[in-house]
């Protein structure tokens, strides 16, 4: 963890690094995604079942490619209720937030007699990632599966790895509660060249959206253009700016939230109070200990945690904007003072009560959020990303008549006789 | 050009092969763009100069490395007084279409009190790329600056390659009238990692779009997830739906003025009337040779060119959808009711009188589409491009008492207890 003070000569150096600092594994996976993507699109099923039973140390042809949607429904059941209640209400929650995302359809007439519109249609089919083992999360089923189903996507099919075929039920009952259409049991790369080119099994989709480790997200990255995919994702990061009067366990259980996701998380605190920055500092040393998740906790908040005492916390917001986070917590009296300033930021949560965490599960809005300084220019998982727009022209020999001659100008201008005689012909 | 019915036997076979055909120059660009990446990451305006001596064959330590603004009037007030009203008019009618684009942002507080919204923001610095030479086309700057302009991008540059030192005038007069605020003369994939990056003297973006040849679209695509970009673009397409009423000379001219763009541009026409089918073709053989594009059309017209004749024109909408095309005419009475079948297009052209040219000047909405059927899940540039939206979330005691408690069962069972810790330190 460093910290540092604006008032530091050496502070504009020093943030600079911080803003600059690249946390992302730099492995050369390039390579290996190009070879598993190429044996994927050339032999379909046969490299899927070598490539699970080499990663995932099953064989697809003994435990089954797909999972039966019988399988979730027993999953879901068997949760304990709460945690049932506790889904339900998610999954609820979100759908509420994502159907406002829904854009609205155009069709007007202008003073020249041209009609002009867009028309907004869903995706065919999505495909979505979702984590197998340790990092099996139901969250990102939900956040995953239920704005495309806003959206409107008929065909919804889930791939997730299930490694020396071990099922992770949480999925399971997440899928059951998102109403996904099919899941199956493979992961990596392949899982994705699968959904991007199809399988004489698993059919082609049209949008690929989910987390996933560097395989994962290279070989989204190759195949975009071929499909659609969510973003580039990197590590998580959380800032929290918050003035002296804040509890200093909660700013640093909301630090240590971030920090235990992985090594490469990154956690910053803002304060105006060089005391309470102390004492979130040692709050953060208390509980780290006391975390089933220390030792991934203890090595992003040593390698990559900071804390920044400012004059004012008016004054940290610039340098937020400079680090464009993906989670922005604004503890203070007036959260909505400083929230006006923010240009750069995927999610902004207000106040004293609004830990970052309840927007991972219940509060609505997507977690799927653009990391590495990406919400400079991206944003947040959205209905959107599952749709797709139409526009669309009428006109009448009136209305052409109005506009065409502009067009066989700037035709002609462009050395291209077949535009411009288009136009021309219809204006005889 | 090929001749298919829908009562041919074969017809599956043929249509699943016209669907499947990639138009796409396989040129092995990539290692050539990834080493010229890298030297203007490394390097920066010293590589740039390189290169542009390179490919461009002057220096621009000579010829001046910026265009001033001075230069944009100067060529916007020389043009002939009938084109600068069509740039005029073409820009005034883009920018109004585009203002409808702007999103709304929402802020709403549930039935549990939580505060939940999403606001939308303008990214700050976007880079448009325009070929120069034969291909310079002043359309390509007004599509791509106005929507930047219209949602509110701060800093507008543009590169533009200038060959042998020889700056394109209208190009110039387009950048004036859509108000750009940079023009350098730079291009290829030196020009795009010059954005990306930033160099000493042209500072880096955030979104880069615009069209340019293979080692641009492959820089664009190499470089996405550093800065966002408009689309992976491949050759130009239009599909034409006609009954045999239509004029064949009409019809003709718009298959030629996709064709004209390039030899791996594609034009296909559908029809119910085989009789109209034979005088179409007729009229493109008619048409053609009179085409100072002719070459490039013909190439374009032969290899990739098709006439597909259906029982109706309903029959032709599923295999529309299959292709999913950049341009869709509708050329019949009641276009609009095949237009509620249609599915997958970038822009629809409804009537006999809205010929797809009349969309690429000054209609009004994009001419910048989704191509080789990339329309099955993406849309045209448009100011949500140059956008990005930020969530935001508020609790109070009591809406966190309302749902904090979900949020900690999940973050149990997804072993994140921090997360967990820091909703239930707040509940107590």
């Amino acid at each position: 963890m460093i910290r540092l003070s604006t008032s530091d000569p050496a502070f504009d150096r020093d943030f600079t690094a911080l803003v600059n600092a690249r946390r992302e594994v730099d492995a050369d996976v390039a390579r290996d995604v190009r070879t598993i993507v190429a044996s994927v699109r050339d032999e379909g099923d046969a490299a899927l079942a070598a490539f699970t039973k080499k990663f995932d140390k099953h064989d697809l042809n003994e435990t089954g490619w797909r999972i039966e949607k019988s399988e979730w429904r027993a999953a879901y059941e068997a949760l304990d209720p709460a945690l049932r209640e506790a889904l339900d209400l998610a999954a609820a929650r979100i759908a509420a937030y994502h159907e406002k995302q829904r854009p609205a359809d155009s069709d007007t007439t202008d003073a020249a007699g041209v009609r002009l519109g867009a028309r907004w249609n869903a995706i065919a089919a999505a495909g979505i990632y979702i984590p197998g083992g340790r990092a099996a999360y139901p969250s990102s089923v939900l956040m995953n599966a239920i704005p495309a189903r806003v959206a409107g996507v008929e065909r919804l099919a889930m791939v997730t790895p299930t490694p020396n075929g071990e099922v992770n039920p949480l999925v399971l009952a997440a899928a059951y509660v998102a109403k996904v259409d099919e899941v199956w049991r493979v992961g990596g790369a392949q899982a994705i060249a699968a959904l991007a080119y199809g399988t004489g099994r698993i059919a082609a989709v049209d949008v690929i959206t989910g987390p996933g480790n560097a395989w994962v997200a290279e070989a989204k990255r190759q195949l975009y253009g071929l499909v659609g995919i969510d973003m580039v994702a990197g590590p998580s990061e959380i800032v929290v700016v918050a003035d002296g009067r804040n509890r200093p366990d909660w700013i640093a259980a909301d630090l240590l939230s971030q920090a235990e996701h992985d090594p490469t998380s990154q956690s910053i605190l803002f304060t105006d109070d060089a005391d309470f920055a102390r004492a979130v500092a040692a709050a953060v040393d208390e509980q780290i200990g006391e975390l089933s998740t220390a030792k991934v906790a203890r090595a992003s908040w040593d390698a990559n945690g900071a804390i920044i005492v400012t004059a004012s916390l008016e004054e940290a917001i610039p340098l937020v904007d400079r680090l464009a986070p993906e989670h922005l917590e604004l503890a203070c009296d007036d959260p909505q003072a400083l929230f006006d300033r923010v240009r750069h930021a995927g999610s902004v949560f207000l106040g004293r009560h609004t830990p970052e965490a309840i927007g991972d599960y219940v509060a609505g809005p997507n977690h799927v959020l653009p990391t590495g300084r990406r919400a400079r220019f991206s944003s947040g998982l959205s209905v959107l990303d599952f749709m797709k727009r139409t526009s669309f022209l009428q006109l009448d020999p009136a209305s052409l008549a109005a506009i065409g001659p502009a067009a066989v100008a700037l035709a002609e201008t462009e050395g291209l006789p077949a535009h411009a005689k288009s136009v021309a012909l219809r204006l005889d």
